[in-house]
């Protein structure tokens, strides 16, 4: 029950057995269209370029970054957590002239903030996360992709932490790359990033597919610059999986088969239901901890759905909670990171782990660990208050 | 029974299938512990800096290059196959001065040609593909390294195709960073790049970890460039697998489990019988492919182990034969690239492919095929070939 890894859903842990085939065999060609098709609706979009990336979800990240910045772009990235500081990182290390503006965590940009951020850096790139597990909250996306497309601005978010347990519409919010991983909603391992890319998009990457020493117009000005990664140049991982099928890194295939199986999972129960379901479980998680007596941390407006974060007591030492947790209960909830480190636990209620079960059992667990701790909890005020959402809701 | 991928062994399928931990759990500090420890074993090096790169293997060399190489360095890259200009347009992409020399594919350097062009080059990097699947052939390392690490010259080594099916000895041989994968000789799927540096390889990329604007000496001039990807940052992967245990990227849990299957059945059978084991089954298939009266492509007296060049005899269409024997008998078996594309046909025997079984099998099935495709093959001579082989190996 931590902000992800989680635990994954035994469809996908088996799906990682079955026999590998050869990466040019005719099965393995079906298998990646299906994919593809298969994540178009995970993504919400119509995008050719919808296709894996063999890694983690940062491999997704800087796959998309390194293959649309070139060297000198000017990049805006607005950050409001971790995720943001590792946006700004990777463009800056893609050689961007990188600017930010910043939000306290726990808080999302008003939309108007980054759009005059957009009007006066008038970057070639805005990099945004859309939910940042590190403060819990999600930044809505939607005005700020439009105001993008009015200016010719490419759009990229990092949708590792949000897609399938909150609202994502890649086309209708006017994205232009998107990225993500398996192990949160999609309820797989890390290890597999899917990534969307507009067509928008692919014309940029495509205008840098030469490896040479830079592409010059007719007054010998460099125009383009080669990607700088091979592994990660969406170029030519793009024909890999298009239809010229050419060769490029063995293509990882037991990971393959465990991001199908992540998005038949989420396309079989259709992606609103998905999103209806953490936001139920979730709902019902913020709703028993406040029964405990426990303080939420942040924007609960713009709460993710699939992570809380929880004020740790005063007078609690949050590190031995959580071992107790792990320890007796077998339950692993999560620490945090920068100005929230040992002020708030963050509880993940996501992909297999977006139940009733198990937010029942973690709030009857936390109970008695907060009590032994020291603490002082109503008792019973956890599952009371899960239970009081669900039926509310129901 | 092509060059890779191949048939994982089932025990790696089946590891992929274990419940998932958190990366901070206590128990997956100790899986990597183990895994660590179990490729000092398979790479026979006692490097501490001995761990797994999330990513296929070209995501381990390009790791490598990226942390070792910083833009300007003078890289030498002998050439003698496909994999050889891999490793050129890698390095060209991180910004080195790439020279090369090269080889007639299928043949390999003598060490004296490559050590003459160290002297003549003077590189701070030699990067040298081991056993390149593309041409069948390994390069003899020994000499070469000893010459690196006489000159104070970092020896870089790509064993995707070689390791667990030939001799190899990464502290005995002066190898200061070699990468694998685990689809060849270890029988495992693609997806995961173990890797080993040694303590002057870390030292190298331990100077290059801030990631300012660059290190300035007392005058101001720049003494060190950071790594250019967050990703492939060795520094930072170092630290998340060393005893800091800093956050990185979120580990591919499933592909470590893989992974480190993959190093105990190795381990378990010894790296020097595995060796053995293709030496016996790679023989067997070559001299069954000389019975069917077929001719051998390339250097065999410096032929990897684990996988056999073949000319397509005149007449057959390559192509028909590779796609007969997979739709009638389900064996895969390799085309070729290059200055080899149309002429041979590559068959592998590794990993957990490499057994008498699939040795007769795909002989007995190649026989058949030919025939029909109007070859004139001897009855039963592949069989006999490769029995009349095993029998004199005993």
């Amino acid at each position: 029950m931590g902000p992800g890894p989680i635990t994954a859903d035994p469809r996908v842990l088996r799906a990682m057995s079955a026999a590998l085939v050869g990466q040019y065999d005719p099965a393995m060609t079906a298998y990646m269209a299906e994919t593809q098709e298969l994540y178009r609706g995970v993504f919400r979009t119509a995008n050719a370029a919808t296709l894996l990336v063999d890694g983690t979800s940062r491999a997704g990240i800087e796959a998309a970054l390194v293959s649309l910045i070139e060297p000198g772009d000017r990049v805006l990235v607005p950050i409001f957590g971790r995720f943001g500081f590792l946006l700004q990182e990777i463009a800056a290390r893609c050689g961007a002239d990188v600017h930010t503006i910043e939000r306290e965590w726990g808080t999302v940009f008003p939309p108007e903030e980054v759009i005059a951020a957009l009007d006066a850096v008038q970057p070639k790139l805005l990099a945004l996360v859309h939910g940042d597990t590190s403060t819990t909250v999600a930044q809505p996306l939607a005005e700020i992709g439009a105001a993008c497309q009015e200016r010719g601005v490419l759009f990229y978010t990092d949708v590792t932490a949000s897609l399938g347990g909150n609202e994502f519409e890649t086309d209708a919010w006017g994205v232009d790359a998107a990225t993500a991983g398996l192990q949160k909603c999609l309820a797989g391992p890390s290890g597999s990033s899917p990534i969307t890319l507009s067509d928008r998009a692919v014309a940029v990457i495509a205008a840098r597919k030469s490896i040479e020493a830079g592409i010059r117009d007719a007054d010998s000005q460099v125009v383009a610059h080669p990607i700088r990664s091979n592994y990660f140049d969406l170029g030519q991982i793009l024909d890999y999986w298009g239809e010229k099928r050419l060769n490029h890194h063995t293509e990882a295939t037991s990971m393959l088969y465990a991001a199908r199986e992540c998005a038949r999972l989420l396309v079989e129960e259709t992606m609103s239901v998905a999103v209806e379901r953490h936001a139920l479980h979730g709902g019902a998680m913020a709703a028993g901890l406040a029964g405990l007596g426990l303080e939420l941390f942040g924007d609960q407006d713009h709460r993710m759905n699939n992570v809380i974060g929880v004020f740790i007591p005063a007078g609690v030492e949050g590190e031995a909670v959580r071992g107790a947790l792990l320890a007796d209960y077998a339950i692993e909830i999560g620490t945090s990171f920068g100005p929230l480190h040992g002020r708030i636990w963050r509880i993940g209620v996501m992909g297999y782990n977006a139940r009733r079960d198990t937010v029942l059992t973690t709030l009857a667990a936390l109970e008695q660990v907060l009590r032994r701790a020291g603490a002082a909890v109503p008792a019973g005020g956890g599952v009371d208050g899960a239970l009081a959402y669900y039926g509310s809701a129901e």
